[in-house]
């Protein structure tokens, strides 16, 4: 039986109907309330549930639901969602009464990283990491075989590892987060100095050649580099996968990193590093995936 | 039956006899060769273990050996122990034709992680981490119950996480490593300004009221505390158990590093934070529990 993945946003909430083999059969996406109103997510989700169903002969079985935010270890309550303006929101049960079907919930870059494993560029890995490079930096792994929640339930956070302590300050409250070096918001800091006003037009200056651009990219390059040598110094993953916005600068950015990676990392073999492949439609599926 | 483990270091080789329920019975120590000869730390360990199996009727299944450095993925061969003077040494092969038993081989550092777990502060944890502070900076975790050897098989070096990415020179050549601040070595270099020789006068003095000990001592809590929520962010263990002989300092640096950290963990709930309690023989007791 099929699945439904919703992926919520505070732009849109997608969803998407996946069926058993893992193929997203049909798609949907209606905004999300702008006034946050509860009552107007779950009417928004209902629609859209509706819209899928139509015509399917085959019932959907059950719904997963990727949210930005932490979830509690029991996977019922989305603890905080500040986008979606969910606090303590619990989510599972409102929308099993709503749409009358077993719901599970899952952290959207949990997500990401379950989509990739399963049909991205880390399908087969046992060990694996993942980075989505966009605003903010997120990611996850594959330990075993199977998504990483964390020791106690909690999760990761491996956008706020410390990479330059005391260093730039990070909105979780720290300072010198990954976030705050390894995020495309950092290309936007450096960069409005030189009047640059997003990370892809530093990146393009920097393709054209452009010194201040060229010396921004290098730093950002290096600050990843060492960050993903953290990592795999401390994991040791087959491959790591670097999704996001910023991973559509390919080769540019990909070639560099590899060798600032390799020359920072304890062990000899290299760890593969390879840009995501699930696309824009990972949170649907990784949503899809999380539901039994 | 019982099982033998070795600890062998730059200056000892110890080892002692453990009983399958995993008791101590009794132990002994060699001086490690000074001239680094192979044929010499061959028959001082056959020395150890004849010494050991005197007067016991029960005979030795199996032997441990735990080496201060890398081992390749079949745990057969010391790539690198730069103290012993062990090169791409077939260490495995070695000692089971001298000694004439099955022998296995682990990292020092694993070794500790492991004989914490099963019988020192990290009892019962099924992930937690542990870190070893000592003039370098080592350690590893448990990872569902079990010793984690890396994705790929290549350990874990958790030494080597970039904490100030350009910072301090790491003996590994990257600069920066959380090793070249949260080791006792950093206390040292920071001390000598000031005349003290080794960590513990720092430590002395800091407790004496020393205003630059103090500022010292602060600033090394800081970096360790960094360090470890970095390790709870992408982690989220239960339990973090703190050993090395820096761990000495009890509570007067336990303390403030409780807060340290739980000020910068990404989750509410605080990671318990302990002094490791396998002692001294941590070594032989890991060495003897990975011995089959």
């Amino acid at each position: 039986m099929a699945k439904i993945g919703f992926d919520i946003g505070g732009t849109n909430i997608a969803a998407g109907l996946v069926s058993d083999e893992g193929v997203l059969v049909k798609k949907g996406s209606l905004p999300f309330p702008q006034d946050k109103d509860f009552e107007k997510v779950m009417a928004t989700c209902e629609q859209l549930v509706a819209a899928l169903e139509e015509g399917e002969t085959e019932p959907v079985r059950s719904i997963g639901v990727a949210v930005p935010g932490s979830i509690d270890a029991t996977a019922s309550i989305v603890l905080n969602a500040f986008n979606l303006g969910f606090s303590n929101t619990p989510l599972k049960a409102a929308l099993e009464e709503r749409l009358q079907k077993p719901v599970y919930l899952i952290n959207d870059a949990d997500a990401a990283v379950l989509a990739e494993h399963r049909i991205g560029s880390l399908r087969g890995c046992t060990n694996a990491f993942m980075i989505t490079i966009g605003t903010g930096l997120g990611g996850g792994f594959i330990f075993n075989g199977s998504l990483y929640r964390g020791g106690r339930g909690n999760g990761t956070e491996p956008g706020h590892l410390i990479l330059v302590n005391g260093g730039r300050h990070c909105s979780c409250g720290n300072d010198g987060c990954a976030e705050a070096y390894c995020a495309a918001s950092r290309l936007v800091q450096d960069g409005r100095t030189y009047g640059w006003s997003n990370a892809k037009m530093v990146i393009d200056a920097a393709k054209a050649g452009d010194p201040f651009a060229t010396a921004i990219v290098n730093a950002f390059i290096d600050d990843i580099g060492s960050y993903l040598a953290s990592v795999i110094n401390l994991l040791d993953p087959e491959r790591i996968a670097v999704g996001g916005g910023v991973s559509a600068a390919g080769e540019f950015l990909m070639r560099p990193l590899r060798e600032n990676v390799q020359r920072k990392s304890f062990f000899t073999d290299p760890t593969e590093i390879v840009v995501a492949t699930a696309g824009n439609d990972a949170g649907i599926y990784g949503a899809a995936f999380i539901a039994e």
